[in-house]
């Protein structure tokens, strides 16, 4: 029997169980503020932001392997796409693009039209240097790597820093052999 | 014109923007496993997820009294019914019942019958004295404070404790003047 196509982003999203985004942004608040609490320093709270992230990231793929029947992305180009066409909608719901590949496609941006996780938020002053959403940037790295490709994942614009979008890019550093990613035949 | 009669919980969650449960899990765990690792006492954890919840009640009653058209309830036990009938299902989606009240109806029980921050969780038993889901406690205290209800709440029972249901005493120490709660003619 052929594997089963890939479904897509939305049609996984509204057969999962789902909570009130409201509940996850102010929980996601609760724990930047927490951190910029427990932390002296804003760069502290980023590196904490991401490695949550990482920790949720290398989980995540579990769940988007198993849901979506995506069984293997051929190359860095394809895996972003899944990445974004639908990574972003079944967990967030919401949609995100890829762009400005380079020309060796082991380069990329990802930007979100939509971002549940600063609805209602502005930063302070002294919080000049924060990343809020530097979680994401950790769940893309550490679902990558449990993919075997190895990447930095910076922010390139973010709204609440005063661009006009929210921006991540997206670099392959190494890919792994191909021994380890999938669990097809098990 | 009368009043717009309260919206069921069930209504209101299926029209509000959501996100996958898994992803508030996974992120909730990681809020739970910084936590661990950056304070040295089990006790510290449980008292830092209580605020954060407090933190997110103060804030989510907003949220419930705008989409649930509840203007305002009569005493601590129609609270607790809202709460349970509205606000578990609007925020979390699931259902939950109120039970044991005693004789002056200042004192009951929550009751879970699923509780969405567990999913995959086991304790370590590093983890002995942690109230996992503490910042449950927290929102409810919080939310209610916000309506001028002081409660204590405290967990009864606990899965991850090895009790055959999560169960949560919420008890009324007071009830401020009417003054300030609602904001139904502003």
């Amino acid at each position: 029997m052929p594997p089963a196509a890939p479904r897509s982003g939305e049609a996984i999203f509204s057969s999962v169980d789902r909570v009130n985004a409201k509940l996850f942004t102010l929980t996601y608040g609760a724990i930047v503020r927490q951190l910029l609490n427990d932390l002296e320093e804003v760069e502290e709270v980023n590196k904490q932001l991401d490695q949550m992230g990482y920790n949720i990231g290398i989980r995540m793929i579990d769940e988007f392997l198993a849901k979506s029947n995506v069984s293997r992305c051929i190359d860095f180009k394809e895996t972003a796409e899944m990445i974004v066409n639908v990574g972003f909608k079944m967990f967030l719901g919401v949609t995100a693009s890829v762009t400005k590949w380079d020309a060796d496609g082991s380069c990329c941006s990802i930007v979100l039209e939509e971002n549940p996780l600063v609805d209602f938020v502005e930063l302070l002053d002294t919080c000049q240097g924060l990343y809020y959403c530097n979680i994401l940037s950790g769940v893309i790295r550490g679902a990558l790597e449990m993919v075997v490709m190895k990447t930095e994942v910076t922010w390139l614009r973010d709204m609440l820093r005063g661009d006009d979008a929210y921006e991540l890019q997206v670099k392959l550093l190494s890919q792994l052999p191909e021994e380890y990613p999938y669990k097809d035949d098990e």
